[in-house]
């Protein structure tokens, strides 16, 4: 039994707390600054406000301000903030860890810098104090987890993937369990950019869906899948390209972290939401007025993806025909473009193909 | 400008019309004997009572007796039969054909002969006269199409397939058009293994559906979701391990022909339905009774898939722990088995590599 801390309180690192409460474990709960009013609804009647649920026994619920005392005598540390949060908890748990402990996130994204993408692991590494930097062997945890039915105990399937495999097993001895199924991958980067790019593309999927919805169409079987799922396997074919691009296994994209997480994604959430919003016919900025606030990971990504794209252009490794999809779901989501999916350009080999 | 004979007036055979009219083709659409009906409504109103559409300008519909005339001229052939259909198209159309036209099959299935998997376009070139069969090179089509949207010119991405690359590009040049997206694989085995599986996927993923409705769940982005996605990974896992298997290429597996195709499926259609009813727990009589006795694709296919399993297990090809995910499908959809998923033997690989 270990004590094990999760920080960010929110749907997705609170659901964490479920498996590895079954599995015997203490968990400490810790909120972001932002994450207060959850925190403080968890002290009061035990109910997570946006799960609906009761948190489980084993699980504390604690304030950020109590991060240092949550982290005495802790075993390992689970990253439970969205993908903007992951460089700001670099900072804050940095100064306060005095050994490396297992750690793992469940954030998801790819940040453009210095002209290539980067792994979430790796920004949150790279943020720590170079002591600590060199010891920690972050593990990600990727595939189709709908936080509200992992707490729900629905069976689950997930990849964490780790340069260190040993990392990811241990990982993933600490929370498998009846429910939830773990499998591991030392290939960060073929797991993670599929993470990542699963909320720009379901952002595309969801686009059919609206625009049935804007010419008067009801849900059911005859609607715009053709159009969906020509689009579904466009997106696995373009996060199997920039995974080849950036050294990774293209096998991911047909597996948990690619085609499983996209199918999952499509069936609820604010990417969805966003999606449809844009697919009706909403310019973006109404889009995102509707969306009241919500974060939108599918805009963060296809801003990093996009520069990313145009280098590997400028650098002659990619053509500007090719990732069709990805950039027009840019120009509709980042520039406001009305919706005209290039289906002709789809399913193309790179014009440059990637050195091996 | 062709004169185009489909042969099968349900709605995927009917469905296909639309494209070839919109192409300029002229198209002779001619009902099995099963379809008289409907050819006769075709006839009086114009409308396909099953698609609820007027058919276009250019379709003359007309009865299984009328085929030897609706041959006369003709410059291509599509078969819209079933699966089980196939070898009865062949014997019917082979004493009237006095040339090899042109032919492309929609019709999706794998036949378990002699030990081993059959494609269909083997099984129907096989049943032709053998001086017909050595010319006649059947394309295949594939991909995520659901009849009564191409009726409603939903835009749609498929892949032709054959033997003779060139067979495909030619018919492909037939039917694209605006939004009827084309693309053209030699690769008959990778195609249509996919495009067989789907179907008995489908049902196992629809499992979920049903198990939530059972419990008194609502539709929503909080249901068994995790669960479908982890079915819906393992389904594309197993497609790329027979197409190993049988020495095709699983890169299909990710593309329009399995992903893609099984994502539309999932969408609709009454395999899911078949596999909602046994997920809510109805037993398989039941369920089957229940389906009015539509055609249920997932049974042959499961029938045949499980014949195949149990040689390439005798052979020593595979184990006995391979294939989770369809032996249960079968065990179920078979033999009445109650539902109890695999999970942790999903995403092995086989126990005994395929052969190069």
């Amino acid at each position: 039994m270990s004590t094990i801390v999760i920080l960010g309180a929110g749907m997705m690192g609170t659901s964490f707390a479920w498996p590895l409460v079954d599995r015997g474990h203490q968990v400490r709960l810790v909120g972001t600054h932002l994450d207060d009013e959850l925190v403080d609804a968890m002290r009061a009647q035990r109910i997570h406000p946006k799960l609906g649920l009761e948190v489980p026994d084993g699980v504390t619920a604690l304030r950020n301000t109590d991060l240092p005392q949550a982290l005495q005598g802790a075993d390992a540390i689970v990253l439970g903030v969205s993908s903007a949060g992951v460089a700001w908890a670099a900072e804050r748990l940095g100064p306060l860890l005095t050994r490396a402990l297992p750690l793992a996130m469940i954030s998801k994204g790819l940040a453009f810098r210095d002209q290539t993408l980067h792994t979430l692991p790796d920004v949150f590494a790279r943020q720590l104090p170079a002591a600590l930097s060199a010891q920690v062997q972050p593990v990600a945890v990727a595939g189709p987890c709908i936080a509200g039915e992992l707490a729900r105990r629905v069976p689950t399937s997930v990849v964490l993937t780790s340069r260190s495999l040993a990392a990811a097993e241990a990982f993933a001895e600490l929370c498998r369990g009846p429910y939830y199924h773990v499998w591991c991958s030392d290939d960060v980067v073929g797991v993670e950019v599929c993470a990542a790019l699963k909320n720009a593309f379901a952002m595309g999927i969801a686009l059919a869906a609206g625009m049935h919805t804007a010419r008067g169409g009801q849900p059911g079987s005859i609607a715009l899948h053709n159009y969906e799922s020509s689009v579904f396997a466009q997106s696995i074919w373009e996060m199997q390209q920039l995974i080849r691009l950036l050294g990774g296994d293209p096998a991911h994209a047909a597996w948990l972290p690619g085609a499983g997480d996209l199918d999952v994604t499509c069936n609820g959430g604010r990417t969805g939401r966003f999606g449809q919003l844009l697919g009706q016919g909403l310019g973006r900025d109404e889009a995102i007025a509707r969306m009241h606030g919500a974060t939108l990971e599918c805009l963060e990504i296809l801003t990093s993806l996009r520069g990313a794209l145009a280098n590997f252009e400028r650098a002659g490794r990619i053509g500007q025909l090719d990732f069709p999809l990805a950039r027009h779901l840019a120009e509709i989501a980042l520039d406001g473009a009305a919706v005209a999916m290039p289906f002709e350009r789809f399913f193309k080999p790179l014009v440059q193909p990637p050195r091996a």
